[in-house]
């Protein structure tokens, strides 16, 4: 049997003890993962360093680097994170449904934890201690695969964290990363149907599609935003230019940032141009469609082609076009974006209601910024993604994501007739 | 592109218009179709006397054939179904959860159709006007692919819903069949995840381990049922004998019937007998483990192999093993189990409450029989299948399994800080 397998079926192994465990103990290992993070500062600071030369001898981008940092004031915050959820209520045995059938049994449907949770992601320890301190939370045992990058770093936090949590009661297994940073170990992984119940990605539009196509596993889809704000005829001007810029530029490597700017026929000509003006002098490049570009508003305006209605650029960069009205907005929209989230702004209470209805996106907006679509904004406490699919789960991703339910029906000897 | 991707590209289409269309629609077209079904009788019989008299040519067993039938009755009964479907409440619309942010966003989060959902299924002619009617109901375009033995039965059934859904309003494409019958066509189902939200395949453990394997669309598990009937040292014996009657042979054939008998070493001397020989009187065959056997207590009873601790027999057949007490008895359902359905008879407070908390099924009884896990008995009001798997819906999924949400932000200009 393999390393990976042998992995999977401790974590299912696990996963049955956590999933009858206290709150009151799960909460405590939480407590205690917390501390382990800043006791153990030393040994995670130093494998992080090994990854850091590591990746600049690699000619990593600055970026990218800086999320595979960490430090003292990261390791707090993370620390932070984990007092936080242990401080939420717990989701687990929540009783959802109940009632008794007319023969007499009482069936409730009560909360469950889902099981093992496997999660691949790319090089970004917190997300190592975040899926960890959700599980625990959740009475799901993990199995991460984090990103080649951050190897050393993750198996210290892991190491940290499963020991933390082992001696508060917490069965050997329930967090757990894969040594191994193969392409095959991946693959393997996503074989283990038998063990794992789910698995998340979370990172670039690659992974996530390379996981859709190769996982035998239920597979929740995260976080691709191909974001649109789209400038209804009615719009007031000012509250445009507004949403625009905070969409764009406030955090522009988001998934929630926007991406796209819509702009009606109707009214472009007069609301565009300052919106563009803005954008330049925070630096956005805009890639648009000649219409726009016959403004004349900026210096700085591309040629947008077909591939850039559907790019997600995660950068200082817009495509912006003229669209003939509602219509046409809502079809570019539903062809060319991830479903993630979406703006409408207007003054007119029938446009709002039908931009909202049609759009087929996770998150919709009347007049309010796409950059709101967060477990933190929607007071879930934590997140653990955000979905782009329909199924299970849709839009940020809070506790409840991370658990099923089982039905118990309590009888007096029933027998069906 | 190929007429399977057209078809998906269509059902997309239609699905976006579904979606938006009311329930008073909605509700007509389902009285429509379900009038449509007696009055295109004498077209779908006819239909379905090709695929019996080819059926019975290539050698199809009894049941199956069975299965595979349609007369009037049966076409009755299925035009009874639909508008029964068109009496329950609609679920999409309804708002699941709300609140107003603190920035003053007015954030609800609401039900909305899945968007298309595809089957794939055996010969059973009924699954395709359950299927088009639950999805009708709930604004979702549905893709059939049943099995070849039924195929131009299901094309003739397709062909009148889909008319009479039209003819009502619903988008042309609400409601298509698979035209090829060839295996390719349901591998290239399975990779149309641009276009198809989600597949449930209904059959055997064969079909519905292909489809895991290789859908690279989102796949609800449904329906493998290896259930377990536990009968702890405390149990009352008639109650259990009772129940184990009701579960393995009041209808063998189907996912809730109970397969395997777990009884304690306490009481197996004196409580086993007696359900050995009633089982043996409905002519159940008994493979059990060498304890039951030297027990003597009937002719007919075979050993027990260890496949058949993980065999779903779906016929009057039965595995019967002797356990040290609970723990072993959650440990072995954990094990061989499907995760569907199992039931401890007795009379131990805690040990009901271990059993429940322990054994990892969607659902679990305590002194009641498997076979109660049904959407109509749950009080569904309908059902698409029984999900075993813990992701999106567990255990009889009813009309919200059908479902999926979005979140509705409705502001006045609100940035993020």
């Amino acid at each position: 049997m393999s390393e990976i397998t042998a992995q999977a079926i401790q974590a299912q192994k696990a996963a049955r003890f956590l999933g009858t465990t206290s709150s009151e103990l799960r909460n405590h290992a939480l407590l205690g993962m917390a501390h382990a993070l800043t006791h153990n500062q030393d040994e995670i600071l130093a494998a992080n360093a090994i990854d850091l030369v590591d990746a600049q001898s690699k000619g990593t981008s600055p970026a990218l680097l800086d999320r595979l940092e960490l430090n003292a004031a990261r390791l707090k915050s993370m620390s932070e994170s984990l007092k936080a959820l242990s401080l939420l209520p717990d989701p687990i045995g929540e009783v959802l449904e109940g009632s008794t059938l007319s023969n007499g049994i009482r069936l409730v449907k009560v909360r469950v934890p889902i099981g093992v949770v496997a999660m691949i992601y790319e090089a970004r320890p917190n997300v190592t201690a975040d899926a960890a301190g959700l599980c625990i939370k959740t009475g799901n045992a993990v199995i991460l695969r984090g990103g080649s990058l951050a190897h050393n770093s993750n198996m210290a936090l892991t190491r940290v964290l499963a020991n933390a949590a082992m001696a508060l009661g917490m069965p050997q297994g329930s967090i757990a990363s894969i040594e191994s940073t193969e392409r095959e170990a991946a693959e393997e992984l996503m074989t283990l149907h038998d063990y794992i119940d789910v698995l998340i990605p979370r990172g670039g539009a690659g992974l996530i599609r390379s996981v859709v196509e190769n996982s035998q596993i239920p597979v929740i889809e995260t976080g691709t935003g191909n974001c649109h704000i789209y400038i209804h005829g009615t719009a007031d001007a000012e509250m445009a230019k507004n949403i625009v810029l905070n969409a764009k530029v406030q955090r522009p490597g988001v998934c929630n940032a926007a991406e796209s700017l819509l702009v009606d026929e109707s009214c472009y000509r007069t609301i565009l141009p300052p919106i563009l003006k803005e954008l330049e002098e925070h630096g956005v490049t805009i890639f648009a469609d000649e219409p726009s570009r016959a403004l004349g508003a900026v210096m700085r305006i591309e040629q947008a082609s077909e591939a850039d209605w559907g790019t997600e650029y995660l950068d200082l960069k817009m495509s912006v076009k003229v669209v003939s009205g509602l219509s046409e907005a809502i079809s570019h929209i539903n062809t060319y974006g991830t479903r993630h989230s979406e703006a409408i702004i207007t003054e007119d209470y029938a446009a709002a209601q039908r931009f909202v209805n049609e759009v087929d996106s996770a998150a919709v907006y009347v007049n309010a910024s796409t950059r709101f679509t967060d477990g933190g904004e929607f007071g879930l406490g934590a997140e653990i993604g955000i979905s782009t699919q329909k199924l299970h789960a849709r839009g940020p991703m809070g506790l409840a994501a991370l658990t099923s339910a089982k039905y118990v029906g309590y009888g007096n000897g029933q027998i069906r007739q």
